[in-house]
């Protein structure tokens, strides 16, 4: 069932969570797991519902909003768990069940951009020096993994929207980059780069509103260089309950379904800030896999599901 | 939230994480990650159910039958992840979702044995390092960890049956060993203690029959000294397809429904050992916990979900 490739792409896998595992230990962060099974979900889409004894829970999206709690207790602190997304896509680049590397710790939005980076050039490194046969197996050459190094470039969602209106596509300032606007951005540079600021709406809820820019967050995508989606999300997220309960009460969120979220936040630091990097896309982007079906043994996906 | 014994708590866990890694990376295991979400399980009991899209699908007890493919592909293997049980019990030792640190690799029922206790006394030995000072906030002595070394005391479950009798215990051979016998049992010991070759029928349907011994398996579950139940459970597992098949037949399981299972066989082989250890329940021994819930940030148990 596993030819020589797939055993090539699961070594890769293997040594980037222990590379990413590393780095996290020696700079402190402490391992947490947040919980499989969450609460009442109100109308958010996406969630996968289990019948949980004579009640209803749901299959998490994220360690958001328990990281508030660990946060507080622990400092820095990073989990390396399953996720479900119940979203009825079916491309190469979506998986109903992928795990997730999460980082969540106290900080503002710069320094979170560049524990990403630090991060994922470490990571890179470790490959370089100890899977070089594996990389040769999928066809990552060493050179495109050499160049992944600090700084990566840095672009906001505007200047993006300006440069793909430039190049001739059709998109205007607060839609969502789609998969052509980010692979024809990705053309662009030969290494990951992060997009920020995306308009609020467009990201999740959490995510804290600049303050001298009107109508954009810090948020932030982190892309490879060759068009595979982003491999990384990140933002500073809303720390204040009463900020996040306005917001919630603007985009027409029923709050009682969420006041569990919102308990949750009692006890959290001043600036927060998070990513998740999800873990098949970027073993995708690596091993330059056509489909994220193939970075997971027994992927998960939408009419796809044996064994 | 956290207060200071729950951070404590936590920062032990991570450790306990952190060092059992160490060894497996250091003795040439590589991480995997089976899915979450698995087919049919047809009558057997203690499973959540997940609304998949227009499907009906499972949350995953464990590793195990996918453990056959990795093992085919990669040789040694392990994996960290959420397992899920549905069984209406409240009690002390008991969670519906917990992590299980599971290992699977080609070799005899002796040494899984020897794995376990080599990993147990090297996890005690980092703590002793490098957590001195939340051992001595949760309470345990360092001696107790000190003793944590190889050999572990070893009985097979007959002899634990008549050791139990002597002692005045109704109990007769075949029987579960139920929480007062466990927690009698470990009474005679300083630390952590197998017992192996339980009884057909008493453990899962995976366990290989003695080939000497009839009516028991290579199944050996681990306990640790102070009666908290089993923290870990082992066993050369059956590995051949027909030999499953017939098994299922005699013990009345519906095969049409586990036949995803028997596919995944095909590749497996010839001795394979594997075993599950409970990371809440270890970390309910090691920080002397009197109920399991403490050894996880959000518990989720039986009538006992929030947030």
């Amino acid at each position: 069932m596993f030819d020589e490739k797939a055993v090539a792409v699961a070594k890769i896998r293997a040594k980037v969570l222990h590379a990413a595992r590393c780095w996290l230990d020696q700079n402190n962060y402490i391992e947490v797991h947040g919980p499989t099974l969450i609460p009442a979900v109100g109308d958010w889409p996406g969630y996968f519902e289990v019948k949980y004894f004579d009640k209803n829970a749901y299959l998490t999206q994220g360690l958001e909003p328990y990281s508030n709690v660990f946060l507080a207790g622990l400092g820095r602190v990073y989990t390396i768990a399953p996720t479900f997304r119940a979203e009825k896509l079916k491309t190469p680049r979506h998986l109903a069940e992928f795990w997730r590397l999460e980082v969540a710790q106290q900080c503002d939005f710069e320094k979170i951009i560049q524990v990403q980076e630090e991060l994922l050039s470490h990571v890179c490194c470790v490959l370089l020096r100890e899977a070089r046969e594996e990389l040769k197996y999928v066809g990552r050459r060493e050179t495109d993994l050499v160049k992944v190094r600090l700084p990566f470039p840095k672009l906001t969602y505007e200047e993006a929207v300006d440069k793909l209106q430039n190049d001739g596509l059709a998109i205007s300032w607060g839609q969502r980059l789609d998969g052509e606007a980010e692979n024809h951005l990705s053309l662009r540079f030969d290494r990951p780069f992060f997009v920020t600021e995306f308009p609020i709406d467009s990201q999740t809820l959490f995510c804290k509103p600049h303050p001298q820019k009107s109508g954009v967050t810090f948020s932030v995508d982190l892309f490879p260089p060759e068009g595979y989606g982003e491999i990384s999300s990140g933002a500073q997220v809303i720390s204040e309950k009463k900020a996040l309960r306005e917001l919630m009460t603007e985009e027409n969120i029923d709050v009682g379904d969420q006041e569990w979220q919102l308990a949750l936040m009692q006890d959290c630091p001043d600036s927060h800030s998070a990513f998740a990097i999800g873990i098949e896309r970027l073993i995708q982007w690596i091993c330059r896999l056509k489909n994220i079906r193939e970075a997971s043994a027994f992927p998960r996906a939408l009419n796809d599901f044996y064994p």
